[in-house]
């Protein structure tokens, strides 16, 4: 069949609209109709080249929202009219991974995904005769895509697809990492660094778990309004500080946040965040994607009286599990989705989501096709 | 009264032997005549200048075991004649850190324990008319000594003094890692990095708990009969390994440890414990202190992927509630601790002892008085 899909041909170059053809799904594989996608900053990472791995052309996007319209032979778990979330850490239920109760970090198919290949090593996609490489195993920036059953979340049909798609990434990632990840307590501390999309969603995340103070950190005031929507009690611009950030936020939280989690990627307020820590107990939580060769580094000092070092991918959400029940979060109004959904846009204007990313002034941007 | 000590005169120079004033206790403080002390790392640490908080003229030693002679007004939770532990990490239950449930670190009268001095800020020890400092609250290379009432294990009477003393620091410190901090499954396959006295107790804590693999890693091969003797399963030299050794770790583990110890203090061997953890979940606990001013390094990616670095500071035991039990687990021989005593002293050769640690000849050398 024929599909419309933007697809990146090169690193740093805009991503261009085509009519690509697609393979119908094979045995264990799923025909998704995308309805809506998100545009993350980890697309807008590999699309800028800076992923050593990134393959082009491909097509990008992983965050979406669709529709099961074919399944391929031995699908049982997903039916035609499903309305299903694309997982980019999908959820095999039978790998060691799965099975060690203690990651969600399934493996079954890592080696083919992480080349842009479905798990038979193939492309579905071809674009005049030649190849074109799924991305993170989802390529929601295709109208329709092939995805293999284990990376499928089946969510309830009343979710509306525009703000549902985005618990397939930044919703996930920051309320999992709460939940799932740091198991915040109620009444804990907490402090999140970077007020971006996941900041945002890690900042409901806390608030819905019923901690106390939840200090938000961002060299950009006009981030102090968003967070405060979402449950932030305290908000900390380190340009307005004099002295010593961590000092500061030690001093806040009465000797240091129970939990601190980093949403910016850099590693300086990664070592921050970890010494924002309190003595004893305080655990920080890794989100940010840092530059490639890029390290953290403390004094092991900081380790040997208490504090925990932790990340965390996808949340710590096992796909087909939890993806589910954040949806039932939102649509039970527990968690907030479309305050944060800042752009729609069609998928011909996709290249406005990432130059509005880029100057920091969308939340979120969402293509609907 | 008077106390016969090894006095730190100074930084660099052999300790003396003196006879010293000692006040009796005050309110809330307990005389403890010592029966046995061990000779650790940190005093050889501070002894030789590399604790810049290091305080001189000081009276070393926090691995003991003794007899309370005397108690101070309002002690109720020890009596004259009852066989105590001192214990560098008090337990107050009553602090902040007490009562999070979270940690160990006592911090009832760590600012006074720090400057070598009682609670009320004051010593109790003196030559010559000028104060003696207290040494991390214990003090026990004098054959009597005061410490707070919080800062004292009452242990069963029939432990011997001359191995129980070792459970003042070394042995907790090790399988108190092992069973507080990292709370080791059984099954789970562990790697200790460094098989001295900290190491060998981590491995005869992992085999305590059922570990299946445990690895030790020692660039001295005389340690791979010692390893063998308190449990451990496989030898890894590094100086014998053609290639990189968190590879070849990962590869004998098949995929990574669950759990890795450093019991280095090298801050490059930290890293190594680090990612030679399973992805997804091994947990990598520093026990070994770093020279001061190094720092610990990785990617982020290494705790993205699910690795989590963590630290432990007296094995993460409450000395009073825990330090009883392990004592108990060494009369009730589910772990050993004699064969680890390799050398016993009188007080008059206290030097040889720190001689045999730096020619790495000793496991533990202990004197008895």
């Amino acid at each position: 069949m024929k599909t419309r899909a933007a697809v990146a041909f090169e690193a740093k170059k805009p991503l261009e609209i085509v009519e690509l053809d697609l393979e119908g799904p094979k045995t264990g594989e799923v025909l998704v109709e995308i309805k809506a996608t998100g545009i993350c900053h980890t697309d807008a990472y590999t699309l800028d080249g800076l992923d050593s791995e990134g393959i082009f052309p491909s097509i990008l996007g992983h965050e979406g929202a669709g529709i099961v319209r074919e399944i391929g032979a031995g699908v049982t778990s997903v039916a035609v009219g499903d309305h299903v979330i694309p997982l980019y850490t999908p959820e095999c239920r039978q790998c060691k991974s799965c099975l060690s109760r203690k990651t969600n970090l399934c493996t079954a198919i890592r080696a083919t995904q992480g080349k842009g290949l479905m798990p038979d090593g193939t492309s579905r996609f071809s674009y005049k005769g030649k190849p074109v490489a799924h991305y993170m195993g989802c390529s929601t920036f295709s109208n329709f895509t092939v995805l293999p059953e284990i990376a499928l979340a089946k969510i309830r049909k009343d979710a509306p697809f525009e703000s549902a798609c985005y618990i397939g990434c930044g919703v996930t990632t920051g309320v999992g990492a709460v939940t799932n990840t740091a198991k915040v307590e109620p009444g804990a501390n907490v402090i999140v660094f970077g007020l971006g999309g996941i900041g945002l969603n890690v900042i409901q995340g806390a608030k819905l778990v019923g901690a106390n103070m939840i200090v938000g950190v961002d060299i950009n005031p006009a981030r102090e309004e968003w967070g405060k929507k979402f449950g932030m009690t305290h908000f900390v611009n380190p340009k307005s500080i004099t002295g010593d950030i961590v000092a500061h936020l030690v001093e806040l939280t009465g000797g240091g946040a129970d939990y601190t989690f980093d949403c910016t990627g850099n590693t300086t307020v990664m070592r921050q965040a970890l010494e924002s820590c309190h003595r004893g107990w305080g655990e920080s939580i890794i989100i940010g994607v840092a530059e490639a060769g890029k390290e953290i580094a403390t004094r092991p000092f900081q380790l040997v009286t208490g504090r925990v070092w932790k990340g965390t991918a996808f949340g710590g959400a096992r796909g087909r599990t939890d993806v589910p029940k954040i949806v039932d979060w939102y649509m039970d109004k527990k968690i907030q989705i479309d305050p944060m959904i800042t752009h729609k846009l069609p998928l011909e204007r996709i290249n406005e989501a990432f130059d509005l990313m880029h100057k920091g002034e969308s939340i979120r941007s969402v293509v609907v096709y």
